[in-house]
C-alpha cells in the first residue's frame, strides 16, 4: 500500500474552501491513506496573496500567484479549483483537461453555466471532473443521487440548498424578526455577504437545482431555464400564518418529471410541519430525493463553510485517485447518465406547472370582499381548500385574508391574481407562496 | 454503449427482497442501462419452489430449485444473494467466490459474522461483494460512508436501523399503546415477524452496527462484542415521562471512538426531541454520522421492503459492473480501509462505557427515600441532573421517581442500580435507559 507514490495534487485558491482542504488533507493523510490505498499530497498551490499569513501552514508546497502554474505544473496530476467564480475558473478548468489532468471543483456556478462543454472536453481528454462540493456542501447528494439511486426512476427532488436563506427564515420563524432585520442577523455572523443577492434571490439554489435535476432525469444542465424567485418578499405574518396552517415557509429547490416534461423551480415553499425537511434549520441543508423504488431519501447536512465542503472535495479527490487505472468509459458518468444517452425531455414552462398555493392580501372590511374573491377563483376552476379573514392589525384599516388552494396550474392562478389585485377593496399585491406536501 | 453484452446474473431467492429486485431491474432496464452503459439481466434464479404464481413473471430466466445450480453457471457472472441467514447463504457466497463470481448480498446476518473470512476470499479471487442493502435497506450508507466520507476521521455514528422496533416505540408514544399491543399491531401489519426476537431484542441492529462500526473506524467486524438491549422492557409510562423530559426514547445502535477504544452498542436511547433523528417515526429508518470535518451528516429513508432493498442491491449490481474492468487494487476496500490498513482499537468493555442515564423506580412514598437515592449516587460521584417525583398511579401504594444523571461510567450507575434496588422503599427494578445528546 504504502509503495504507491502518493497523488500530486494541486490547488487553485487558499481561501476559505482551499485553506479547510488542505488543513483536512493535512489532519487525516493516515485516514485517507488508509481508506485510498495511497497518499494525497498538495504540491503546488496559488493563492492571490503570497505573503500573507495563513492558519494553515503551507510548507512543503510550492506557492504561485498566478493559478496557470498550477494548471501547467506537470508534477499535478489532480487539479483542485477552489476558486469559484466564472472567471477565470472556466479557462483554468479548461487549460487543466487540455494538459491532461483530472478536476475536481466545489464551484456551483461553473458546473451549471458551463458543465455541459466542460464534460465534453473531460471525456475527449480521458479524464475526471468530480464536483460533490458544488452542491450543498458536505452532504453527499451528487454520490447519492449518481450512484446510490442508479436503480430508480427519479420522481421529484426538493432542496434547502441555500443555507443563507434557511438561516432567514429560521430567524424569521423563531425569533418573530422580519426579513431586513434577519438578513442583517445573518450578515453580521457571517452567514450572508455583503452583497446577498446571489443568495437571498436564488440564483445560488438555481445553480445547484440545475446540476441536481441533471444528474436525476438525465437532462442537460439547463440553468437558463430554472423559475428563480427570492425570499424577500416574505413577511414575518406569513411565516406565522403558515405555521397557524401546520405549514413551514422554506426556500426550496424543486424538480420533477411530470412525464410531460421536467418541472425546475426555485421558491419559497409551504411544506407540512410533520415532513423532516421542515425541521431543518439555521444554516443546515438537506436535500429529499423521490425514487419510484426506494421512496423518499433524505439527506441532511452542512451545505457550507470550509471543513464541510473540504470534505467533499477530498471525498472527490479520493474517487478520482481510485478511478486512475479505470478504462475512462467505465467510470461513473458526469451527469449520471451516459453521456449519448442523455433525455430530451423538455423543460416545463412555469405557466404550466401545478402546484397547491397559499395567498395572502390584505382588504377593506366590508361584505362581498369574499364573494368577490371566492368567485374570481371559481370562474377559473380554482379550488379554495380553506379560507381565513384574520384580525386587522391595530389601526389598520384592512383585514389579512388568507386562502389555501388545491393544486392549480400557473396560467390559471396568475390570472386570479391579477384580477383580484384589482379589486377596490383588495389593497396592495397579493403575496402567493407555492405549497408542496412532498409525500 | 448498447454494443456491450448485458451483463448476466444469478438470483438466489424469489422472495420479497429477490422479486423486487427482479421487478426494478425490469421496470427501470432502460434507465439502468441508461446509467450503467450496458444492461443488467437476470439469467438464472433458484427459488424453493419453481411452480409456485408469482407476481413478477420470471420468463426468460432459467429457474432452479438448487441455488448451486446458480452459483455453478459458467454465464452467471453476478451472483445476487437475497436468501439471507447462514445457512446455505455462507456456503453458496463462498462458492460463488471461488468460481470467480462478484457477489451482491442483503445479508446482514452473514456479513456481521462471516464478513471477515468472506471479504478475505474475494480479495484473494479478484472479486467484490457488495452489500449495500444489509443496512439500513434503501438508504445508502454503506456507500456514503465508505466513500463520501473518506476524508473524515468519523468520530461516532448512531442509527435508527430497526424498523420494527421503532415502529413499536412510535406506536407507543403516539398511541399511548403498552409495548405487548404494539407489537400486536406490528405483527398483524407484517412490520414484526412471527418470532419477533431478533428485531425487538436488538440482534438486527447488532449486526448492522456491526457492518457499520467496521467501516466506519477502520476495525475488523466484532459482532460478538457489540453490547446490546432490546426494547420489551419499555414501558408506556417511560415513553412519556421521556417525553415529558424533552426527550423521545428510540432504540439505537450507537458507536463511538473514544480514543482509548470504541464503543459498539444497542440499546433504547433518549435522545433530545429538537435533533432530526428524534423525529424518525413509524418503521422509517436514518442513520447520523459525525465526521471530525464534515459535522454531522444524516441520511434517512426506507429501512426495509422489496423496493427500497432492490434500490440498493440494484445499485451494488451497477457498482459493480462499473468495477468489472477495474484493477482490483483500486477498488473501494470492502471494509473501506485497505485490508493490511484496519486498526487494531479494542472494543470498550460497556462497564467501561460512559453515557447520561434516565432512571424510573418505584417506591413507597415516605420521607427519606430520596436522601437515600441521592446518597447512594453521590457516594459514587454520579451526579444527577434532576429528580422527579410523579404522581402515584390511583391505588398504587408506590410513587414513580424519574432522576436524569449527567454522564457516568457504566460501573458505577450499576453498582448504584444494585444498591437503589436493595433498599427498602424501592420496589422492583430500576428502569435505566441511556440517554445521548447527539450533537
Amino acid at each position: 500500500m504504502s509503495a504507491l507514490k502518493p497523488v500530486q495534487v494541486g490547488l487553485l485558491g487558499l481561501g476559505t474552501v482551499g485553506a479547510g482542504t488542505l488543513a483536512v488533507l493535512r489532519r487525516n493523510a493516515g485516514e485517507i491513506t488508509r481508506r485510498a490505498g495511497r497518499g494525497i499530497e498538495v504540491v503546488h498551490a496559488s493563492a492571490r496573496t503570497l505573503d500573507k499569513p495563513r492558519a494553515t501552514p503551507t510548507a512543503g508546497i510550492r506557492l504561485s500567484a498566478d493559478p496557470r502554474a498550477v494548471v501547467d505544473d506537470p508534477g499535478v496530476e489532480i487539479v483542485a479549483e477552489l476558486i469559484g467564480g466564472l472567471d477565470p475558473a472556466y479557462e483554468l478548468v479548461m487549460r487543466a483537461i487540455a494538459n491532461g489532468k483530472h478536476v475536481v471543483t466545489a464551484n456551483k456556478y461553473l458546473i451549471a453555466l458551463r458543465g455541459n462543454e466542460i464534460f465534453a472536453a473531460a471525456r475527449a481528454a480521458g479524464v475526471t471532473v468530480a464536483f460533490e462540493a458544488a452542491v450543498a456542501g458536505g452532504i453527499p447528494v451528487i454520490k447519492t443521487v449518481r450512484e446510490a439511486l442508479a436503480g430508480n426512476r427519479v420522481e421529484w427532488l426538493a432542496g434547502i440548498i441555500n443555507g443563507t436563506c434557511n438561516y432567514i427564515l429560521t430567524a424569521m420563524r423563531e425569533e418573530g424578526r422580519e426579513f431586513g432585520a434577519a438578513l442583517s442577523e445573518a450578515q453580521a455572523l457571517g452567514y450572508a455577504e455583503a452583497d446577498p443577492a446571489f443568495d437571498i434571490d436564488g440564483i445560488d439554489a438555481a445553480h445547484k437545482l440545475t446540476i441536481l435535476a441533471a444528474i436525476a432525469f438525465g437532462v442537460p444542465l439547463q440553468f437558463d431555464k430554472v423559475y428563480v424567485e427570492g425570499i424577500s418578499a416574505i413577511t414575518r405574518d406569513d411565516v406565522l400564518y403558515a405555521e397557524q396552517l401546520g405549514y413551514r415557509i422554506k426556500h426550496l429547490g424543486f424538480a420533477r418529471d411530470t412525464g410531460a416534461g421536467i418541472e425546475l423551480r426555485v421558491h419559497p415553499t409551504l411544506v407540512p410541519q410533520r415532513r423532516l425537511i421542515a425541521n431543518v434549520d439555521g444554516v443546515m441543508n438537506a436535500v429529499l430525493v423521490h425514487g419510484d423504488a426506494v421512496g423518499p431519501v433524505l439527506m441532511y447536512g452542512a451545505g457550507a463553510g470550509a471543513e464541510p465542503t473540504a470534505s467533499a472535495v477530498v471525498a472527490d479527490l479520493v474517487d478520482v485517485v481510485r478511478a486512475l487505472t479505470t478504462d475512462p468509459g467505465n467510470r461513473v458518468p458526469h451527469l449520471a447518465f451516459q453521456p449519448d444517452a442523455l433525455a430530451d425531455a423538455p423543460v416545463l414552462a412555469m405557466d404550466a406547472v401545478c402546484s397547491a398555493c397559499y395567498m395572502r392580501l390584505f382588504a377593506v372590511d366590508r361584505p362581498g370582499v369574499l364573494a368577490d374573491i371566492t368567485r374570481i377563483l371559481a370562474d377559473r376552476n380554482i379550488s379554495i381548500e380553506a379560507i381565513w379573514q384574520k384580525e386587522p392589525a391595530e389601526g389598520a384599516g384592512t383585514v389579512p385574508i388568507i386562502l389555501l388552494t388545491h393544486r392549480v396550474e400557473e396560467r390559471a392562478i396568475n390570472d386570479a391574481i391579477d384580477r383580484i389585485e384589482a379589486l377596490d377593496a383588495v389593497c396592495g399585491a397579493v403575496m402567493r407562496i407555492r405549497l408542496e406536501e412532498l409525500s
